[in-house]
C-alpha cells in the first residue's frame, strides 16, 4: 500500500514535495526542545490550499494520520509524529503568499506557510502594525501560531493570535475547503468555526490561510525597568497603569530577582538596580501622538508609583538603545536559565486576584518536597500569565530529574488548579501535557471536546495522539 | 404525557414557576419586533443552574424541545417557539446573581439573568467599565446578548460581547453543567468552546452565567458631529481618527442627511448643520488623562480633516448636554424611521475597503428595480456595519409590501455577497433569516455547523428550527 500511496501523493504535488530519504525528513521528526524524535512514512510539502485538500483526501481514503506541521518551533511536541511510521508530515511552508494587504479594511490576508517575521513586515510595508510577536518569530509561521493561538509579548494590548483572526481558509478531515477568508469585524451568521480551529493544534482541520488584523503604527514607544518588593506591589502598578494608559500600556513583563542574576551571571549584562529587589517589572507605553507625551504619561505614572510605596526604583529608558538594553534582560533569562542547568518548566496562568497567592503557596509546598530547588519565576505578569521554572542542583542525574519532574509537576498543577489558573497558558498541549490535561480539565469540557473531534474528524486522521 | 411532564417541573423547581395560563405565557410568546408569535406547553423559570440541569434532563428524556429566553428583545425571533405547541420557553430572568466582581482581575461573573444596564453597574461601583452597550440595555440580559454575540455602539474599541467573555457556564444538551467560568486571559488547554457558545443562539445549549472583561473607567469623553460629502470620506475620516487616537476612539457612527431630516421632521430637533452634507458622523474619544487633552487630540484631528477637505463641517460638543444632543440625532434615527411609514430592514456588514462599492451598487440596483423607495443608511461605520434599511412609499399595502421586501432583500443579499459581506452583522439568524442563510453561507461551513450540532444536540432539543 505505502509505495503505491506515496507515489499516488508524488503524482498530486510532484516527487520532489514527497521526502522519504532519513536525511531530508530528519529535520522535520524532532521537535524544537529535542524532546521527542518520531518517524514518518513521509514529509509531505503541498504548494497550494488545493494541493492540502487532494492530499487529506488521499489520506482519509487510506485511514493514514496528518501531522501539520509550519516552522516546527512548537514547546509542547504538537507537531512532530508518532514513532509508528505510519503517519505523514504534512509540511506547510511551501504556502508562502501573501495574497492581500487591505490598510482601509486593516487587514492582511496570508498563507499558512509565511512566517510571523514575514506578516509583521508585510504591515509595516504598508505603514500597519501587525502585533503579535514571539521570540521565535523568524522561523515560527501563522499556520503554527494559529494552530496553537499563540501568546508572547503584546496579549496585554492586542489579545492573542485568536484575538488578532478575522478569518480562517481551512481544509476539513474530509477533504474539502472551507472559504472563511471574511475580513469582517461584525458577522453573526452561525456558531463561530473560526475560533474552534484556533488553537486545535491541527486535530480538527489544516489552517491554510488566515485574515489577519492591522493596527495603527505607534509614534513612540516609552520603556522602563521598576523595581518592586512583591508581587503585590506588582500587580498594584499593573493597576496604576491601566488608570494612567489603557490601551497604551503595551507590556507589563515581571522577573525575578534571581532572574536578573541568572541574565548577569551568563550574559555579562550589569544588574540594572544598585540596590536588588525582589522582582522587576519591563513596562512600556506605545503613543500615537508623540514622543513627549509617551514620556510624559510613563514619568507621571512612576511618580505616582514611587510617592505611593509601590515601586522601589525605576529606570526610564531614555534611547531607543537603553530601551533594548531593558528588552534585553527579560529576553535573556531562558538562555540564562539553559546556561545554569536544567529546568522544569511550566507555563501558567491565574487570574491577576490569586496570582500572589498562588506563588506564596507553591513555594511552600516545592520546599515541603525536601529537595534544594530554586524558582526562575518570569513572564507576562499583565496577562496572568507565569513561566513558573524551577531549577535542580547541576548534579542531578537523569532518573533522579525525572522522578522530581514528575513530583514537581504535580506540587505545581495541583495549586494551580486549586487557584483557578491554567496548566498551558500560551504553549498548548500537544503530546507534552495530553496525558495531565484530563486531570485538571472540567470532565463535561473534555466530553464535548471529544464529541466535538469524533463529529469533524470521525476517522481520527487529523493529528493522532495530540491534545486529546 | 404533557400533564406528568409539567408536574414533573413543577416538583423541580416550583408550581408558580411553571406558567401555563394564557395570560401568563402570552408575553413569552411574541418576538419584540412582534413578527412572530408562537404557542407553548408552558413557560419555565428556574433560578440557579442546577435548576435548569435537571429540566434539560427531564426535557431530553421527553424529546421535548426547548427555546431558551432572556429579555425577549431579539431582533431575529431566536426566542419564540414555533407554533406547534409542543416546545416549552425556558426563561433565564431568575438567574439573577452577580457573582463576583474582581476589580485587580478586571472580571466580573454574573449569571445569564442580570440585565445588561445592571451589569454595566456592578462594574460602575467597584470604578471600572463594562463597555458593551445597546438599545435595549434596559432589558436585555446577559445570556442573550452572549446567545447572540450582541454587537452595540462600543465595538470599534471593545469589541462584540464574544471578544468581552473571557468564560462561561454553560447547561449541555444534555443537562450536564460545563463549569468554564474562567476569569483568565490566556488558558491553551484545548478546544475554544466558550466561542462556540457564544453566538450559537441557544442551539447547542444554555449559557447561564459568564465571566466578562472590565476596563478602566474612562476620565472624559470628546464627541463631534462632522459632516462629509462622500462615504469614501467618512472612511477617510476613520483612518485619520484611528491614526491619531487609536484605541481611544470608542465611536465612529455614520448616518445620512435623510436619517437627520427624518429625526428634525419626527422628534424636532433641529437639523445640526446649516448646509446640509451627504453624511455625518459621530465621533467620540475616551480619554484617561483629562478632559483637556480628550479635547486636544480631538481638535488637532478635526482640523487635519478640515485642511486635508475630508470633512465639510464640524461640531464639538462643549458640554455634556451638547454631547448627548448629538448622541440623540443618532439614537432617535430607527424612532423617526418607523413613524415616517414601514422599513425593510437590513444589518449587514462589509469590509471598510469595499463598503463605499458596495453603497454605490446597491442603490443602483435598487432603483433598477423601477418602484420609488428612500434609503436610511446608518449605523456602526466604524465596525463596516449598516443599518441598511429602505422604506416605501406610506401608500404600499401589505401584499405589495411583501413582495417589494422579498426583492429588495434578495438585490441587498445578493450585493453583500458579491462585495464579501454578511447578511447579518450583529443581530444573529433566530428564524428571521434561517432559510436564507444556506444561500449565502459558504457550503462547507454549514456542513461543519450541522455536524456540530449534531454531535452536542443529537435529540435536536436545543431551540429548535432557529439558525439551522
Amino acid at each position: 500500500m505505502s509505495n503505491k500511496f506515496l507515489s499516488d501523493l508524488a503524482s498530486l504535488i510532484g516527487a520532489h514535495h514527497v521526502l522519504t530519504a532519513p536525511q531530508d525528513v530528519a529535520p522535520y521528526l524532532t521537535d524544537w526542545r529535542q524532546r521527542y524524535t518520531g518517524q514518518a512514512l513521509a514529509v509531505v510539502a503541498p504548494a497550494t490550499t488545493e494541493e492540502v485538500a487532494a492530499i487529506v483526501k488521499r489520506c482519509a481514503a487510506e485511514r493514514i494520520g496528518i501531522v501539520p506541521q509550519g516552522g516546527n518551533t512548537g514547546l509542547c511536541g504538537g507537531a512532530t509524529p508518532d514513532t509508528s511510521g505510519t503517519q505523514i508530515v504534512l509540511s506547510l511552508r511551501r504556502l508562502q503568499r501573501i495574497r492581500a494587504v487591505d490598510p482601509l479594511n486593516n487587514t492582511l490576508t496570508v498563507e499558512a506557510g509565511v512566517t510571523l517575521l514575514q506578516a509583521q513586515e508585510a504591515a509595516h510595508a504598508a505603514e500597519r502594525l501587525f502585533p503579535l510577536s514571539l521570540a521565535s518569530e523568524g522561523s515560527c509561521t501563522i499556520g503554527g501560531n494559529l494552530a496553537t493561538n499563540a501568546g508572547g509579548t503584546a496579549v496585554l494590548r492586542y489579545g492573542n493570535a485568536r484575538e488578532l483572526t478575522l478569518g480562517l481558509e481551512v481544509v476539513t478531515a474530509q477533504g474539502e475547503i472551507w472559504q472563511g477568508l471574511t475580513g469582517l469585524r461584525k458577522d453573526n451568521t452561525g456558531y463561530d468555526l473560526r475560533d474552534l480551529f484556533i488553537g486545535a493544534e491541527g486535530t480538527l482541520g489544516i489552517i491554510t490561510a488566515a485574515t489577519l488584523k492591522l493596527y495603527p503604527l505607534p509614534k513612540a514607544t516609552a520603556t522602563a525597568l521598576v523595581s518592586v518588593n512583591t508581587l503585590a506591589h506588582a500587580l498594584q502598578l499593573l493597576t496604576l497603569a491601566q488608570s494612567h494608559a489603557a490601551a497604551a500600556l503595551t507590556t507589563f513583563e515581571a522577573m525575578s530577582d534571581l532572574c536578573l542574576r541568572l541574565v548577569n551571571k551568563h550574559t555579562q549584562r550589569p544588574l540594572p538596580f544598585a540596590q536588588g529587589a525582589p522582582y522587576a517589572v519591563l513596562l512600556e507605553l506605545s503613543d500615537l501622538e508623540s514622543e513627549e507625551h509617551a514620556q510624559s504619561v510613563l514619568n507621571t505614572l512612576l511618580a505616582a508609583a514611587l510617592e505611593k510605596g509601590i515601586a522601589q526604583d525605576a529606570i526610564i529608558a531614555s534611547s531607543l538603545q537603553q530601551a533594548q538594553q531593558l528588552w534585553a534582560l527579560r529576553e535573556r533569562i531562558p538562555e540564562a536559565e539553559a546556561l545554569e542547568g536544567r529546568n522544569i518548566k511550566h507555563d501558567i496562568s491565574l487570574p491577576l486576584s490569586r496570582l500572589a497567592e498562588f506563588c506564596e503557596r507553591c513555594e511552600q509546598a516545592l520546599h515541603a518536597l525536601g529537595t534544594p530547588l530554586q524558582l526562575v519565576v518570569f513572564g507576562h505578569l499583565g496577562d496572568g500569565n507565569l513561566h513558573y521554572n524551577i531549577a535542580l542542583p547541576k548534579k542531578t542525574d537523569v532518573p533522579a530529574f525525572a522522578l522530581w519532574q514528575e513530583k514537581i509537576n504535580r506540587v505545581v498543577y495541583k495549586t494551580v488548579a486549586e487557584c483557578s489558573g491554567s496548566i498551558s497558558a500560551e504553549h498548548g498541549i500537544g503530546q507534552l501535557k495530553r496525558d495531565t490535561l484530563p486531570h485538571y480539565k472540567d470532565a463535561t469540557a473534555l466530553r464535548l471536546m471529544r464529541s466535538i473531534k469524533q463529529a469533524l474528524d470521525p476517522l481520527g486522521i487529523m493529528n493522532p495522539g495530540k491534545v486529546l
